[in-house]
């Protein structure tokens, strides 16, 4: 398939919204060493900086998301003048309760009351925040679990879970949402109190039309179908969003893309099949990843790519073909239509999409040419650098 | 922890049934061999002769359960008193739509609608079956799903799925269920229609009371912490009952406990803890595996035996001292609590139970002494003998 | 990138040779089902002839491995000169010791000397069989494993592994190779005798020169890196060959690339890199799949195809650019280096190597327009047709 | 099975040495936090102090092994002392090439030289440490590898890590080894330079009698049959020793035999058959494993008792009626020898074992009631507590 495209495609292209990570900008590591790169933020505003070069060379990344303790300030309307003043917004506010020496047996699960009301106020204060710069989406995501069997109880721990939950859905303001995130394991290596898609969704569903569940493409076990899932939970109209990033094992903060093209052609594929691109459905696409050992923004804004690439491929497909060889149990002849697009270059169709918006065609050279990546290194000097712990 | 253990726990040990699968006494094997044994049924008759010897020595397998069309009789009334002359009874039924050439692409969500038809047509057959065999379940696992990418729309699938189970659970009688399993794949390997308990949780909470998830502890993806499903689905009143078997890779056919003992003791402990071993709670517990290079009634009464000794154990969990641990987050004795019991040697606790129903303390000895397997050598010449395909 | 490409591309493109297995042009499935389909070959000569169609339309299959006993016949030399007529040879011969009833317990393994005794008199054959098709290679792949810890030892296994290789390795003539294969699991489930690269490099080390190892893409354990398995062995210069095939899961059978193509080009990359593709490397590229949905030939040549695809990207890749950017220690560069290849559309290029060889550039089309399908599903009407079992 | 026991048997589990690593006794976490605990060690001396409480209540715990920088001191000589005066020895010496801002990339296997120079000097100093304290060997862990594809050479990497091997391996003196570890990913997401077994063993094939393959538990692929790895480098003689500890997922920090039991059993069972436990033998038994959330001491307890447990029913095992039912394919039998020995309560064995040898038959209890817990909180305030970092 080549060009011309057809201008739905690249009107969905123009129009679609890859939201940022602050946190992808600061330092981060395994267990084993965290690599400081020089020129990181030591603030969120330097954090906004650096997101606002992402969204100036892609133009799709005015949403920056916030990580509560990490971009804690004073004051949060003027952290969102100063996103305004950068032509970014301030998006998603991701709590955090996994960091406190309290929580070393979990939070919203503690056995203790004491420590569950203490994390529980720390999900409100998310929400108050959210008040304060206009977010609408609450992310929670719990390293609650347990690392020996018998450690606590599994049911009780839903039980607590479902408590604080409920506490924090009536909290949330007309046209605020809270996505519920699952993952298989880590830091929790027995059980995780939400470790599966089935699990977000059961608390979901109980918890009305303001919850709904975020797929992080890294959170499965092996062999799992992820688009299978995104289809489902579209179907169940609960599919509150994603966090990209990608693995080849276990970890989960490659760059979006990286490890499985394919894949996540084949995720933006069912979203695209099941209206999650359309505005109004209610889909966000986050990155939800660090960079641990290549430079930060430019890792960013490759991510961005790979996520366009992988739409853009999704939109070629030509999908009265597909459903043509569907519906006659042609095997062959439907994998071929799907493949068509996948092994179609779009990168010259992403090229065209930029210049049509005014963009330079190649974000990542632009982005090393504009001596931005020289400059940070230059002027952030001294000071404390962002990374998990601040 | 050693005797007198408590009448509560020998009781609950004298009480459990745990049925058996007629397909176990058949032949079965791999994609690349079917050893053929000795012996084997030839008939639904013959099957039940051998359950009847499980039965005999272990005194907790009353039940078998069919799989039509490899059961298929003319009159199952008349299959059903010659299960009730040998101390048994007819149970699960399981339904078979994937041994057709029809079933190429699918059953039920099979893109053609006559496909979907005739497989409709022989899940209503099985609930005949049930109503002539007085059988309560009806079990549906659905081989359905696809080998590559694009095949067939996914959410189309589902839909067909959904109008094809409603279907099933409108002619359900009084006191009749439905329970759907789960599998992860095999033999569809790129996508699964029913790969997770979360898409048969959805389905089943849409289907109402009577539809609830059943659990083949070989069916899931490495990694998946079985027993917080099951935890899960207790809580929500949605467990039907088990599969048991046991798998180190991802076949689903080794003997029950042969794989992983420390994890089926999880698992019944979870169900101990959900109140799922209690009567009333609708919980099924049955053997779904074949034995392919091993004498299958041996395979089978020492299968039994493993679940029962999951079971003791943890009806031997101090459930007092370990709410104790786990409220004041001692990991480690809360974890020495739980391991206590699992590492007692219920042999002589379960002989003692076997003894006071008047059996012989040894099934596999018992069965070994009693001749059987060498009389069936003798007498089943001739004729076909059962498997798979019949 | 995009053409003009470099001569030496197209030149190893069009000397490329991808070996084609007679069982993929059989009746195949999985334990649960064998799907026949219509047209399919009844004998090894038939097999031959839809392999031609293979060769015809892509040009670089001429070679044909044979399955003994699959493919057993009176006279080799005529089965060879049937295939020189039709453009193919004979290629490597593949050893059976998993289907005769004998071998429930192991092969060449088996704790009975009997057993062993004759599924190394069968290897034996398979050279004699060699001696007659002038074929190279014996491939070795062995079922032998067991389903249950305690079973047999371990060991003691080993030891008789060692002997029959070395026995074989005795019988092998001047110019002759023996492959052995390793697979994780199927149809043993506890342990297998070769279940890694690492203890078929260990027997091969000690069989000296003329044992190699042969890579299945789809045996290994989830998350192995395949590509660095390449790597190594290539460097110990024990790489005999690759078995292509691809699979979500643990299945084995699906189409070479069909399931994760980044995979297959990352592959090829560490060949090309290793010297693989060149003559005299020793490398043989075969694929080792079944079509049990879909119809097999065109299932073939699309498999080819996508070999060639994937090969293609591979030798695209701006090797003085990306080693530059490895030794300078810039891993978004190195990554965007290689990922250029990988983005590229080379259905072009491929298009073109077959029209500059006289070819069909659409070698699926030019298939289904020749009517070989509808011609066979005509002729080949009684007999029986070929599957595992014939 | 019940006692009384074979002699050969209590001396066996009276013989047996398990290691235990300094490092367990220091905080430790996941990449998400460090949980402190109060009375960790703030020195290589109050580490010591602390494992000589875990060999007084075992008895069989008297080696510590080092990492280095952890426990970088002046005077190992004086180290050395120290643990004498305690009634311990020092014991492995580990290397730590990963956690200096110049290993971003890589240590011996980096592409800069210098890199790669200041990283061999270090085990070359490690081998000047072992000098010192008589430590008999060197335990050799590389993060090395990368996480992006094409960010390095696979087989460059290669090249330079056989080349520090080598030299390493020439510093050795008489007596003193290398124990060359693989780890199937973490920190190196994408390739890790070592990742499993195959490839270490083939490095130390050909650095000679010097090298050995050490195991650590919790370093494979799902699925990975481990005690088959174990019974084949005993089989090769290149079997060094083992790093205990278990895991669900893919973490490796859990209590050795916490995860699954019946897999420390199995391989336990290799080793026993292979001769693994002779003097004489060259097996190291170690933990390697660290508790985040849990009290260190006792947990380090909790997990020398699970390998001696593991042991205990290993060498339980009848081996003459194994033997026969494995010689006769009896499969049922066979398997039922081996769960014979694992399902014994071997408690009270290993209880008049230390009793035997003057110890307190409960060592987790010995060690609470020894006040040594509440002490170390109590003296060890101030400072800086051991951690991966210092």
């Amino acid at each position: 398939m080549s060009g011309p495209y057809p201008a739905a495609v690249t009107a969905a292209l123009a129009a679609q919204r890859i939201e940022t990570p602050s946190w992808a900008y600061g330092n981060s590591g395994t267990r084993f060493k965290v690599f400081a790169q020089p020129g990181v933020p030591r603030t969120p505003e330097e954090k906004l900086d650096d997101a606002a070069r992402v969204h100036e060379h892609t133009g799709v990344a005015p949403d920056v998301a916030l990580h509560i303790p990490w971009d804690r300030c004073d004051d949060y309307g003027a952290l969102a003048s100063y996103a305004r003043e950068r032509g970014l917004r301030l998006g998603t506010v991701n709590s955090n309760v996994f960091q406190d020496d309290d929580y070393k047996l979990g939070s919203v699960t503690h056995p203790d009351a004491a420590v569950r009301r203490k994390a529980l106020d720390h999900l409100l204060e998310c929400v108050d925040i959210m008040d304060a710069t206009g977010s609408r989406d609450l992310k929670l995501w719990f390293a609650d679990g347990t690392n020996y069997p018998g450690q606590d109880d599994i049911r009780a721990r839903q039980e607590r879970l479902a408590e604080a939950l409920a506490t924090v859905r009536d909290r949330l303001g007309e046209g605020q949402r809270m996505l519920l995130e699952y993952k298989l394991f880590e830091p929790s290596f027995y059980t995780t109190d939400v470790p599966d898609w089935g699990t977000a969704y059961a608390h979901c569903l109980k918890l009305g039309p303001k919850a709904r569940v975020v797929v992080d493409t890294g959170h499965h076990a092996p062999g799992t179908n992820i688009e299978f899932i995104v289809a489902l939970l579209l179907r169940e109209g609960k599919l509150g969003g994603f966090d990209f990033n990608s693995r080849f094992y276990a970890d989960d903060d490659l760059m979006a893309g990286a490890a499985d093209p394919f894949q996540l052609f084949r995720i933006m594929y069912e979203v695209v099949r099941g209206g999650g691109l359309e505005s109004g459905a209610g889909v966000s696409f986050m990155l939800d990843q660090c960079h641990n050992i290549e430079p930060k923004i430019p890792a960013v804004i490759r991510s961005v790519m790979n996520v366009q690439e992988a739409t853009a491929k999704a939109l070629l497909v030509d999908t009265a073909a597909l459903e043509g060889a569907q519906r006659s149990g042609d095997v062959l002849g439907a994998n071929a239509v799907l493949m068509d697009a996948y092994d179609t270059d779009v990168r010259p169709l992403l090229a065209g999409v930029r210049e049509a918006c005014g963009l330079d065609p190649d974000p990542v050279g632009a982005y090393r040419r504009s001596g931005w990546a020289e400059r940070i290194v230059e002027e952030r000097k001294g000071g404390q650098q962002a990374g998990w712990g601040a």
